[in-house]
């Protein structure tokens, strides 16, 4: 017997569009620090904890890991990125998916590497009712590609994880997905190629929410 | 016997940095008219005509293709990345690569699909040697996806195209690439991912001008 579908969903380039707002706030981030990065090497980063991140950019430019600058970058990355959310929008679609797995009683929830802090503005414009699970970075110990965000998030919707689809925009989400044994959903949205996304373990690969919701019936969402 | 080397270099995502701030001055451009647009979409046509973007995109929004709001969101997009240029540096490589080029007496020249008005403030950044032939927007009738850019390069250099590598970051750069019977070498320094120049054409991928010059000899690049 077929189990009940449900639905976790990252947050940033998968309902909001605001996976380039948040590269050019690290980039700005990292110069502030005298740090010289590539911007495509950020933007795939983008999506896994920003701790890890700001590890893993230091550590391939060889420099060394100070708590300190970690912790400075991080504010300086939030600072600059709530200074750009007023050109913030969400994804095509993005309500009207959440909507329309609301109204079918289909469970869902979101879980992001984002702090609440930088996440709040964005949540706020995709009208999520009252009783959906939202999970942040605050609230795990390790972010994305670990599973613990999508893990924390099932429990809270009282599903199995291993019976729950993951959607996400990026490779770090097809990654969390598999080590949390859930099936991968990617959207092309955050602006990674399909065969990345596949690739990381996607089953299914859509252009963005709009595409997705086209489809809900094949992928275990029926209304 | 084997020909005498050429490289045809893109420029924006190929040699300098700029694809992110090109994406968001598109946006912020469109947005002034009114033309809500994913920004994932606007990356995936940086590096074609900028008039053939404009066109594609207005026909995906299913709006009108007006030549004044045409020439005006180019205006737009113009000025929106003027106003970013101060954040914008070369790649990584980039002055090392056309160097090592220069020294070897290895021929080479610049062909991109933006205006002179955008693209010289960067050139600058590159200390190009007087006489290597620089081809812009301005000067053919198509630009990328359409060869001419890279025909007309070719010519400026007195070899033909055929014989010729193009290097570029974008799906664009490797089409014209093909339609002009040239080699395609990408580079992942725009954002695009390696699968998608590899089916574009591109028969060697490289992370960006330094992974490129660490590999010139096995391009044919003798020196």
């Amino acid at each position: 017997m077929s189990e009940q579908a449900a639905f976790l969903f990252d947050l940033d380039g998968t309902l909001i569009d605001s996976v380039y707002q948040h590269v050019l706030a690290w980039k700005e981030a990292l110069d502030g620090e005298g740090i010289e990065l590539s911007i495509w090497r950020i933007h795939r980063r983008i999506g896994m904890s920003g701790g890890l991140l700001i590890n893993i950019l230091l550590r391939d430019t060889g420099l060394a890991l100070d708590p300190e600058r970690i912790e400075r970058i991080g504010r300086r990355h939030s600072a600059a990125y709530l200074r750009r959310i007023g050109e913030i929008r969400p994804l095509p679609g993005a309500r009207e998916l959440l909507a329309a797995l609301t109204d079918a009683g289909i469970p869902w929830a979101i879980a992001t590497s984002g702090r609440m802090e930088t996440a709040a503005p964005t949540l706020g414009m995709l009208a999520i009712p009252a009783g959906v699970p939202i999970v942040t970075r605050d609230e795990v110990r390790h972010a994305k590609p670990d599973p613990d965000l999508f893990v924390t998030a099932a429990e809270r919707l009282g599903v199995d994880v291993r019976s729950a689809t993951v959607v996400g925009d990026s490779v770090w989400d097809m990654l969390a997905a598999q080590r949390a044994r859930a099936l991968g959903i990617g959207l092309l949205s955050g602006g990674y190629g399909t065969e990345e996304l596949e690739r990381a373990g996607a089953y299914r690969v859509f252009d963005d929410p709009e595409g997705m919701l086209a489809q809900l019936e094949e992928l275990g969402g029926r209304r």
